[in-house]
């Protein structure tokens, strides 16, 4: 790892099918590949999918955790943050990340996709929520086609900065 | 106030149109009638003019600060709470809740809905946020008409529970 | 309630004894007496204690809990604030508050008196922490001989700022 | 760094006598030595010269930062945790740690022994705070004679889990 790699985070529900599954683990892979920094919420579902990805082509992975306890962090999780502050945590998860890929996506990811859009941190979506107000699409959760192109545009909106 | 009083969340932006400001301040006004407490971030636009209303008709009103100093508060908040956590904040103006209703909205806005909806707690829209997830549309943000209707569907929210 | 009451935190331990809850008990009542609002965590023990005395005295109470349900508040509590945040509410508690009265006490409390000093908000002792460092006492911990002393050197203490 | 290194924090304030550095530089150094993850809050002082140590012998640094910047980290913090919520940010510190080792400090360092020793988390000293109740000397902050001898003890209170 150099002394500055990149943090992209990847937020996504604790459960998730196989198909959404397989995606968040090549999003995994592909920021790892990058040599970038994959943070997440630490849990199940498509934190966990990502993680495995990620620590399987060697990478860093960080998950910001909810709760008291260190061990709810899943297995491929090499930095847990124990916040103990419960869902509060989903703007650390945010914060922490320079750019973030929404992947499906429960009623906390659509937290996190509202925190990184108020904090000017770009959104990627992959299958993920998209918002009107007052029947006008919002337009700044910047649409990816693959998991290669996710990680493509994440990269690419932070070097705009 | 009687001693076990409901609390309902007012949520919207900090900054809003002088209509959106009208319908808050109604919105504000109808909960103090029914003797409800009002719970909001604090601060300016959709939370000042709601506090402006409620106080007006001599009702409660407690302000969740982000910051470190109880003088951002608006003057119509009665109880200043100061977190200094920033916009993680939103979280527990939505847990202090027992419903909230969103008038127009910032994403500030879309994440406290997301909040209280991740939480179970009722969401009552009027002219705010629409979240679709693949297209899907979700309809467990309540529509209302008018602001007496917003408050008598929050009301009515918290009694099914 | 006029528009503009001082704001005084009480905390101590959520077990207490007898003794300790008569004391805290008279904290709340002579807070109360003043026009003053309370502001504890919420819950049992010293903060249950004091909540009582100023409920008695017609007082006005908040309680700043840790968890996410409303219903662990303590009956005297008015305005219920719920942050889902556990024990990081503490600071919250602090920042709430324009002086802080400390009555015996748990790390939690003691978490609260640094936390209070850090921000610069007085603290008054009952029978609480003292605090040193390499052997030197720190004397920013305002000894109180009673209950009614250390409700005047709290508002003595916010009126200097 | 193996999959499940012991993670040590090192708290104290973030202005400090050259002294003072000096040993949280040699504490930084003996927790990478020993493999251990080093986290702390972040910024300057005993912060900065314990993550300079941990970075001088290749270890893995972590920074919990308050602030909404992570340009704020010191250089040496390999993993800055963006956090944006203050002084609360001193709880996270403190559970994102299996033991931690005070060095001198400041009421902000106070704080988190307290958060610690509520925890149940092992706190080490070095120069830094004692803490009695009425008169009674609170024995759980563990006294240590060195760096090496509070790494060393840190490490076996973990141990002792």
């Amino acid at each position: 790892m150099n002394s500055k790699p990149v943090f992209i985070g990847v937020i996504g529900g604790g459960e998730a099918s196989a198909e959404v599954e397989r995606t968040a683990e090549e999003v995994g892979r592909e920021i790892a590949r990058r040599g970038a920094v994959l943070v997440c919420g630490g849990l199940t579902g498509v934190m966990e999918a990502a993680c495995r990805g990620a620590a399987g082509e060697g990478g860093m992975t960080v998950g910001i955790l909810p709760g008291d306890d260190r061990r709810t962090a899943n297995p491929h999780v090499k930095i847990p943050v124990v916040t103990g502050i419960g869902y509060a945590r989903n703007v650390i998860v945010v914060k922490s990340s320079q750019a973030v890929i929404a992947v499906d996506g429960s009623y906390g990811t659509l937290s996190e996709i509202a925190h990184a859009l108020q904090s000017g941190i770009p959104v990627i979506g992959l299958g993920t929520w998209s918002v009107s107000i007052n029947g006008r699409k919002d337009n700044n959760i910047i649409t990816a086609s693959s998991p290669e192109d996710a990680v493509e545009k994440a990269m690419a909106s932070i070097k705009c900065l």
